[in-house]
């Protein structure tokens, strides 16, 4: 066993620091303790180990020791190739099923089945008339079971286009992928397709394997990220800007606290009005009544929406419990620890599952559907209540960390404190500011938390640097969450910015009442990582360029999901630059890597000739920063805008399209 | 790196034998020698090895030292379980993509729009009968169109039941899947949904991710076996009695050789036909004409319904191309080794990839679709004969060996046959036999051949200890060109047989005015699985019990291919004991081992305790017929049959179902 990391080497967050020291004191063990006892698999981590039959496993050394193919004969890049389309693979499905979710969910409202109601009718107009749905003279509900049917038969048509690439795909981008034979017909057909190209003597292509991986790339983009948060903004409404607090110190003493973690808002906005309606209930228990926290992104969409304040995020979700306070965790799907639930037995938490296809052994379920959502939110908020008297005083221990963000970043609410600089042409005064330099390009920091990493340190780091050199940062998911615990969605985080983007920011700020905007900007939840790129392709249209001309990068320093990997893909496909600060397990072939990384210096294939991005993989945030901005200034050039003169000349050169 | 196995070793197959020692003088590596240099690796084979996420890959070591959970929390038990999950699903998705791409192609004959035509209609009446569909004045074409977007519904709908579940499931059966919440809505939503199971952080209970598997396991029975044989029975003709030849004799160095391999019998039926049409082309290129013989499915799909010989299974398929005289090796989909590319280098053969999703790197490729069929034969066939000129005559080694075997045996063909005693009540003289004894119990062998195993073996040994004790075996897939290759399709293996076996297959051939029928009889390719369950559905509704009570057994003695796994679970979910002779990746955890082979002492679940059957993991080909035997004479107890004197009292009891 490894030597165990100090709380400090653990996280930069005190309220985590403290957590887990509590946690150890108690003999609790966390990921972060199993991520110290575990030695990942040197063979799995670099992509080289493929176990598709049952010959294997077969493992080949990248150092040229040992057999050099596989019982089969594949070789090392066919596998290194096919275990990169699987993660892919298992990144775009949950997403997709995402997607559906909530299709279903808005098909059952719309015909009365369940309990939701359109809160956004504008935006089901908008989206109705994208898709080319007649809405002169329609009732609200018959346009929405329309705008439903329309995405259902995103799982359904056996040939076509998926309607959500039509609708939300860049023309410029969709043109290119048609021209390679990448569109995807439906998501499942093209998941199910991808298991069956990954399994045992089916494709051995390394390269069909990686168009297939493009592919996954554009199922999760339009069939998770587009539908998952066009549906929801329908069903719950477009987040405007909004104020919350962050960080274990949102958890109350005197509350009793419920957590809603994973990432389906269907259950969780039916927990918060229920945590209202019975609040009588919780007082009549002895408590001040109900407060409700956010994890990871169940959280994410609540406070979006909703301003529910956030506890913490992926890595440190076990040490919410590890507060003694919290009377309930309530999780739907993906990012869920299973550890929670040895966690919960060591205090008075109750582990709730709502989903059939997401069980925990110990945890207790209450099946969610969206047409009995009410009574599931109650039997919920209600069990939360009756574990309120088995609270031990003993264990209880908030940290009394917590600061404020704003969030709700929308597109639409960017573009509206826009038009308050610039009514007739909003996008003018940021275009400006990108065509001037103030601002030098914009980033999304995106992605996760992960056990093994040293927590938040990549995601600030990355942003602070980016924010120094006046690059426009949004974030989403996980890193959002870092970013938002150390002030930098508050004005405290402006110190970081440079003067230009500072000034912008200000401006902008001003114009629609506040001091400033947040240096960075809260855009969503995993699946809204579809803003910023609704963002980009309203940029790029306006300019008449390719989304991947733009200066802007995508990053994820701190991922440990394969979301986080399709979702860069997705990006990657439009010619985006993304990168990863952890090891996307691919290593192992020099071929794959460099097809992704675009070094290659033959004349073949790779994905920056194809699309003008490539991936980045750098475990130093400072470097990382760095790189990004070389290619930020690179697209600038190629642009013909001016570049800041501290920026080194790079010798790459950005491909054309 | 370990030592190599000698030739004979490695199979018991003379014709292997000759062309591994050929390739091993002329220095050509095969998957044989390759399985010889690899050592599996003890986490993955036990199924303990974890890589569903950026943190790991983590391994647990099941002899309890070092960390017993995952990072994330997953516990032993979680980790097998949901790898098991997978390897099901990989075994599934492949099947069901087969299943729609002959609807798929059944779809664009009925519109005309591709090149087929029904050589069946009759079995098309009996299946739109089966599926409800009026067929009553309609043209061929259109019931034929019914049927196929019935069979599509089967990919799209997004409530119900798969139609051919409904179709084809013992009623019985599916009132237990009901009980238990196991009916697939549809092939690519379950698939989906399996692959967003095992995701990261989602489902975390193993025995929610079992039953995850048996819905695989029915996914793969009715999307798969079910649909595909129906439609290519409909499409290319019910199988009858056929006899053919079997082994690398079958190879003829004065002719144009041409091997299909793969599943689909799509195009290579269009092969058949062009190698027929252009036969003076080769003639004219001064070769005697063209020689098509069949590797692995395909090769069985091509015995069943045009005779066509086959040259051998999935584990020496390389070794075809050893023989010198192969101008073609056309692959399709599923079990197609990448290293048939390494091999064909050292030789004139050209590997020929048909399918956008299964490419290999070298090979060409020719892209086929239902309605480009005959131009992608035709120039298929073509550059066969183009290549003739270049087979070098001192690389010419065809070994001698061939053999005769019987194939053909549909259920339509056993019960035609067995009319011939009973006209009334053709299926009376099977279960008197059954019933008498005379016939101790029925058994499928199936599945494959593995490099690691050594060929044959295991199915051979198998089938002649149950031969030995009156059971009557089919077979289906690879493990039926073992039997034939080692004389168990033809009179020859007669010897093989029980008494009372022997006398009811010379009764049946009798009257059929052969002989005998064969000591095995070939029920077709893998997707064929089908076939034996329709036999076991008619038996067991003919005395109006589950097929779980019925005597019989499923045996995998060779398995390499996860699609024997799923297989195998449609069969455990009918209650059918289930034999594996390689092991299916699940030891690392105790728990999930014993509920599969329900050893659990305890009281909680298992599968025989829920369904009847159980799966026995066996590597020993006697003691596993022994334990097969147990399990027949035990059901055969529970029926209140007669047992054999020479059985074993087995303190096994059955479950009640």
């Amino acid at each position: 066993m490894k030597k165990a990391r100090t709380v400090e080497e653990v996280s930069m967050d005190p309220a985590v620091q403290q957590l887990l020291t509590k946690a150890r004191q108690e003999g609790v063990e966390t990921a972060f303790d199993r991520a110290d006892a575990h030695t990942a698999c040197g063979f799995g981590a670099t992509g080289v180990c493929c176990n598709h039959c049952l010959e294997g496993p077969c493992r080949i050394a990248p150092n040229g020791k040992g057999p050099q193919r596989g019982i089969c004969g594949a070789s090392l890049d066919t596998i290194v190739a096919r275990n990169f389309l699987m993660k892919l693979t298992e990144g775009a499905a949950p997403h997709a099923e995402h997607g559906r979710e909530v299709a279903l969910a808005l098909l059952e409202a719309a015909e009365g089945k369940a309990p939701y109601e359109i809160r956004d009718p504008q935006k089901l107009l908008r989206v109705a008339d994208g898709l080319g749905i007649e809405t002169h003279g329609r009732e609200v509900n018959e346009i929405a079971r329309a705008v439903a049917l329309k995405a259902l038969e995103d799982f359904q048509q056996q040939t076509g286009v998926l309607n959500w690439l039509r609708y939300r795909g860049q023309k410029k981008s969709v043109a290119k992928w048609e021209e390679l034979g990448l569109l995807p017909v439906n998501a499942h057909l093209e998941i199910a397709q991808s298991v069956t190209r990954t399994a045992m003597g089916c494709d051995a292509d390394p390269l069909n394997l990686l168009l297939g991986g493009l592919r996954m790339g554009l199922v999760d983009g339009y069939s998770g990220l587009h539908m998952s948060t066009d549906l929801q903004d329908i069903l719950f409404g477009t987040p405007t800007a909004v104020k919350a607090e962050y960080n274990m110190g949102v958890l109350d003493a005197k509350k009793i606290n419920i957590a809603v973690h994973g990432h389906l808002p269907l259950l969780s906005e039916k927990i918060v009005t229920w945590a209202k309606q019975l609040r009588h209930e919780a007082l009549a228990a002895g408590s001040e009544g109900i407060n409700l926290v956010g994890v990871c992104c169940t959280g994410n969409e609540l406070l979006m929406r909703q301003g529910v304040p956030v506890a913490t995020s992926f890595s440190s979700q076990e040490l919410v419990i590890v507060s003694g306070v919290l009377e309930a965790m309530v999780v739907d799907v993906q990012c869920i620890m299973p550890g929670i639930q040895q966690v919960a037995e060591c205090y008075h938490t109750e582990i709730i599952t709502t989903l059939p296809y997401v069980k925990i052994p110990g945890a207790n379920h209450v099946d969610f559907h969206p047409d009995n959502a009410d009574e599931a939110a109650q039997a919920i908020v209600r069990r939360a209540i009756a574990n309120y008297g088995k609270r031990n005083p003993d264990k209880v221990a908030i940290p009394t960390v917590k600061t404020e963000a704003y969030a709700g970043f929308s597109v639409e609410q960017i573009v509206g404190a826009l038009s308050a600089l610039n009514e007739q042409n909003p996008l003018a005064p940021l275009l400006d500011a990108i065509v001037s330099g103030q601002i030098r390009g914009v980033a999304a920091i995106v992605g996760c938390t992960n056990p093994r990493e040293q927590q938040n340190v990549g995601n600030v780091a990355v942003a602070r640097e980016l924010l120094k050199h006046n690059v426009l940062v949004v974030a989403t998911g996980c890193s959002a969450h870092s970013l938002a615990k150390h002030d930098l969605m508050n004005e405290k985080g402006l110190e970081y910015c440079g003067e230009g983007l500072r000034a912008v920011l200000k401006a902008v700020g001003n114009a629609v009442g506040m001091e400033s905007l947040p240096p960075t900007l809260h855009m969503g939840s995993c699946v809204d990582n579809s803003r910023p790129a609704d963002l980009l392709t309203t940029i790029a249209d306006t300019l008449d360029v390719h989304i991947g001309q733009l200066p802007v990068v995508g990053t994820c320093p701190e991922t440990h999901s394969p979301k986080a990997l399709s979702i860069g893909t997705y990006f990657l496909a439009h010619g985006v630059d993304v990168h990863v600060g952890v090891s996307p397990q691919v290593k192992g072939s020099e071929w794959v890597t460099q097809t992704l990384t675009g070094d290659r210096t033959d004349e073949e294939l790779n994905l920056d000739k194809l699309f003008g991005g490539k991936l980045i993989y750098e475990t130093d945030p400072f470097l990382a920063a760095q790189k990004m901005l070389d290619r930020i200034d690179l697209k600038r050039r190629a642009l013909g805008l001016s570049v800041a003169s501290d920026a080194p000349q790079s010798e790459d050169t950005v491909e054309h399209l």
